[in-house]
């Protein structure tokens, strides 16, 4: 079978991800990534001696990038028109623009959690609902902490079945790097239910959701509590044990010296994962604990990264590689080095 | 009826606004409070004029006092010779050997959440157990999250019964001013379920408890969620016109403008309220959300200040000031000038 | 005399803090004070009960205040029409556009340091250039931190005449409250020279001056360093005696407990100061150093408050109330309480 | 030749990049490495597949790490007996007793700034003193913010004759992943003047230097300004030129968008270095600025990694495998791939 052709749009913190992510499915080839300014991301792909092939989106001033001595290999519509489906992590707003050229050009695409709704066929998930995305042209994908959420909570649906969960996001504010927001000394609410709970509910309907989401001013991921009610009772023994089984989920305990997120983040920079990412979520063994009938545990968003095996799980899915959520998953998995510790 | 003979033991942040508290109370006399060392906040004392009378406690050294011209009113033992009850807001273990003093002269004493249950006859909260503080000699307060998120729960327990409650503790990691202890960039876990949780069962046996605690490197106030179960379903209407008729119980919402914790504290300077201090916990009307048959919902607990007026009607109780729950909360939440906005 | 009728434009984080000022002078009448929304500080002067009458600025909406029973006592033009002066305090830009109506109502006026230079007849400071602002229309205060580096470098300058200074700005990026803007574990560089020594050279023309100036994620105070050359060496003592005497810098030391800008707003608040704020800068006196023939030091700048006395000041010049900067700023501190405890 | 054989005591921070950067230079074996419990930078290493060899120092229980399934290779003592010369990045203190293992082995070390000057025959800077360290037995590396700064100082000193410099040292006050400190909303203050200018002085007894050091809540780079007096005025431009030659200094511009030094921590994130880590010092260009004669700039330091090559020089020093500072320098520097993208 010939290797699937992808391109990404927005080579932005998920965007850099993306591709990187695609570079190491070995069924797939990364035909290049597209983007409008010479931003440091941009400069560091020069300055790394152009691993991938980089097109210029309508709007960009490819003088600017001649002045730095940055390779440009067309334009976005050329890329396009050499792939088989793009993802797309242009800025929020753009990709529904973009998708007008992939429309015109017969081009599937993976959208990720900024875009409407409304710009894809199906609202998507690697374990969740891999089967709604077989075949589908147009994914969007779960933001960052819907996507590890879903992962914790279909889990545990798939092995007991859940009724109901109410959740507290810990939100962490911006990214290592970002000067364009923050939050200095402060925690800030979001007005209730969140909008991870509501899409929790999208993509597992029979699950009843609500949540209340609360930033706060750190960059190394999300802290996610989840009040989980089964239609039987879920012993924290039973929910370790589900939990233990699940690729993605990366179980940790603050006795081994997980104290937090930041201990995470290090870790995987000592694990000399690029940029210190890591594609799991994490999950305290010893935040579990048992309230009357409902289970309660707490886990890790690391934001940056989380979304790139569920984004690459929808090509997988979009362009029928495989036919199962059970291939398709373990598919990317293997090439992403995913579970291989367990 | 005379006045009830009050001391304070330990000037530090708690101590000040208990003295400061105790200060309103028109029917008590803060006799003094007793340090160890000129602290800054003894230079403040001494910068505004002494308004309270200070007491050197075992092992404080009086010539570095004298060089800084404090004037020194007399020893620990003199001041618990001279009241009926003491406040004892000494760094955590200090206020159990104190109490061998306390047990010496015959003097009752209210203890901070600091301490062990041990050193106290009753574990207290003025709205939840009033009445196991009357006459009791020696009472222990819960602690500052505890104090708050038991004013909510109690509140609907009273109103409506509850059953169970999982909370998610979103902790300030200290107080402004604080060097002695800090958190840069990094959310921390402990290891569930937080004491919080089982205190509050504690301190109200009928209800299961549960929780996890994040600490969050901010200092200006803790946020608690709570999903509580009802022994019958409580709706958010219900819920919100229990809260509003709780006296230390203040509603905001995020559309007036309180964004966060960082909000309230603004507010509370902008008030003109001494060190911009609050004694309500806030209640965010907009994060009130069903979950189910459950109902889940944010509180803001100012946690320098919250413990202030619970350990006023532990006075109260204790010395039999007023016999009941509602006239000793009343009495507290007068002189304080609590509810007065309402 | 008559006292100085006085208004306030801006009912911010500064307006709130002028109109406090004002009203502590015995010889000026705050008037009132000039919103535009009903914001959180206007809830809390509601809150207080109305100390300040309240007017409201063009495009102001009257309902929402009358929804929540926020007394009006008239139009932002009513205001000016009552007043021999305005401080204005509106966000930047905001003030320019009120000029219009100062001009015609032949109303004086101090503008803050957001508005552009232009705005004003004289760049004015307290202490450095008083007799320049005698009897002006139109001055503009300098800034928060050129307000406080100008005390201390006015102050070696007068005492022992000053060349040039050069000086790092570790300022707050946002007050206590702010959510509209932050930084999340970063440090962020601003193109030198900064604006503070730039204007520092506008209001001390024969002092030559140059600065970096590096935003840090917090919200408690600036700190600036300052390498200072002097006509002569001027030596740590010398520096030491001459800042010693002046009443609006305040010596501290990390020997006595202030380890940086937080330990200074708590001593603050413990002062009991409204907002715990303060007026004075703060002088490290074990940050003294000389380097050859210079003299470097650090002083803290509590952004909030520090320009209100050099705006009382401004009032005193534009309105001839006191002909020198001696008699001029010796009431303003005597009404404000400044240097009380030296 | 023969490969110098090299061992790396401590396997923290530090120590990992010492590794790293060990394995990296041909002309060096690294032997392995040693540390006291199976912290997380010890269960990565297992993670990653033992690269390295590990030894276990006195007082380590073996039995922890088998349960952990960690393979170990020996002592700490089997470890020095197999190496040519030990880098000590031991916590501070430990180093001088591991030393007396060092004697009786005859075997070289490299320390790190953590121990005491009294450690070792001379204080080491690659390039401000590399003949000192020619042939000797014990060497102790400057720290991480002297290293780096004496890397521009001597920049400048080598190109036109430096005098006097006056720092500012805006200090990150803990790693990513440290919980064991931390700071929160605060600037603190250390006594003036700061080590780093005393130890400049040391490395550089020909410059009289002083400084002030101020620890900020973030976690990626310190940043310092520098006030030089040159022997004749330097220009910008002429500080610029020899900024641009130094292999170690990494010219930027908030113009690209190196905003702060958490820019530089994404840039080399992106980068694909391992850990995100830099081995170069930033300089902005659009901080220097002329002060009279003087020249004033600004530099960010990698706190993790800056002090690596220096220590890796220390071994081509002490070992003798370089004759000359520009000899010695250049192959750490190519090994490193330091410069390469100049």
């Amino acid at each position: 079978m010939a290797k699937i052709k992808v391109g990404v749009a927005g080579y932005g913190t998920i965007g850099q991800r993306l591709a990187d992510g695609v570079a190491l499915q070995e069924d797939m080839e990364l035909v290049g990534v597209a983007d409008l300014m010479p931003t440091l991301s941009i400069r560091a792909l020069k300055e790394k001696g152009m691993p991938y092939s980089l097109f210029l989106v309508d709007g960009a001033d490819k003088s600017k990038f001649d002045e730095l001595d940055i390779p440009v290999s067309g334009t976005f519509e050329d890329l396009v028109g050499r792939v088989d489906i793009m993802l797309d992590s242009s800025p929020g707003g753009v990709g529904a623009k973009n998708k007008e050229l992939y429309v015109k050009k017969g081009v599937k695409a993976v959208f990720q959690g900024g875009e409407k709704d409304s710009v894809a066929d199906v609202f998507f998930h690697g374990y969740a609902n891999y089967e709604k995305g077989l075949g589908a042209d147009y994914l969007k994908l779960t933001s960052c902490n819907t996507t590890g959420l879903i992962r914790s909570v279909d889990c545990l649906d798939r092995a007991y079945g859940i009724e109901k969960v109410a959740i507290t996001i810990i939100r962490r504010v911006s990214d290592p790097g970002d000067y364009h927001r923050g939050l200095t000394n402060a925690l800030q609410m979001e007005k209730a239910p969140s909008h991870q709970a509501v899409d929790l509910m999208t993509i597992m309907p029979h699950v009843d959701a609500t949540g209340i989401l609360v930033h706060t001013p750190v960059t190394h991921g999300h802290i996610i509590t989840v009040v989980a009610t089964g239609k039987k009772k879920i012993t924290g023994e039973m929910a370790l044990n589900a939990f233990k089984a699940h690729p993605r989920i990366r179980i940790v305990s603050i006795a081994e010296g997980f104290l937090g997120n930041a201990s995470l983040f290090r870790y995987a920079r000592d694990l000399g994962n690029p940029r210190g990412d890591m594609y799991e979520i994490a999950l305290w063994e010893d935040s579990i604990v048992e309230s009357g009938g409902d289970i309660m545990y707490a886990i890790n968003i690391p934001q940056e990264s989380v979304t790139i095996p569920e984004s690459i799980d929808g090509i997988r899915a979009a362009c029928r590689v495989q036919q199962t959520r059970e291939e398709g998953t373990a598919a990317t998995n293997k090439y992403l080095g995913i579970g291989k510790w367990k």
